[in-house]
């Protein structure tokens, strides 16, 4: 992974979403859209604390929960590396929670003080990305 | 608060979210669309706890959160009471982290799985419903 990728990782220390899981949710977005291919190998736990400026076993948990969706596999001494994983197809609740995650999110937004139109209009553009295959 | 609205609040304590994550978002997504108006008193703290079953300091860890937004008044003995919340103006960083947010959103729907198909459109079923005003 080039520098450039790695950076497209924005960690926010400050935010109440524990870091592993911004790690985990960033990495899992370039996973989705194909910025990684099954091959791959991701930069090591320890080169990645580096360039996050966290720490390693932050990495290593971030890493651990990737592998369990199927996305990675870890071996020792060889790092991360990116498998061909077979589509899932999610349960009926899914999409219901995905529905309710979603308004609480535009929630959240708008209580923050983002213009609900502002928010309508990045939700129809990611609409318009997805619908033409853009990356996420 | 009418219990079948205590009631809209979904919580899955098979979740990577925490709970008292869960109850905040919940909860201030009814509060953005106006579910409670100010001068509404929530249930106490031990009677969302009862119906939520979960424990009342995880309740009481999201009504402080949602009072440290300006959300809610608490008062010993009085409860939870909605405030008149002036209107934040987000950062402009608030955006860009919002947009990123609904990606990986996105991104983790459908690496469980969903369609991207099904996601794009409930995104543009959400911006329809932002657009004309509806109960989020």
């Amino acid at each position: 992974m080039a520098n450039d990728e790695t950076t497209v990782l924005r960690i926010d220390v400050a935010s109440a979403i524990p870091v592993y899981r911004q790690i985990v949710d960033g990495l899992r977005a370039l996973l989705v859209h194909g910025a990684f291919k099954p091959g791959d190998r991701l930069p090591t736990v320890r080169q990645m604390a580096v360039d996050l400026a966290v720490n390693h076993n932050t990495v290593a948990e971030s890493y651990r929960l990737l592998a369990q969706e199927g996305w990675l596999e870890l071996r020792r001494h060889h790092g991360a590396t990116v498998l061909a994983r077979k589509p899932l197809h999610a349960q009926p609740e899914r999409h219901d929670d995905f529905a309710q995650r979603l308004r609480e999110l535009a929630a959240q937004a708008i209580s923050d003080g983002l213009d609900t139109g502002a928010v309508a209009k990045q939700l129809s553009c990611l609409a318009s990305d997805l619908k033409r295959n853009a990356p996420l």
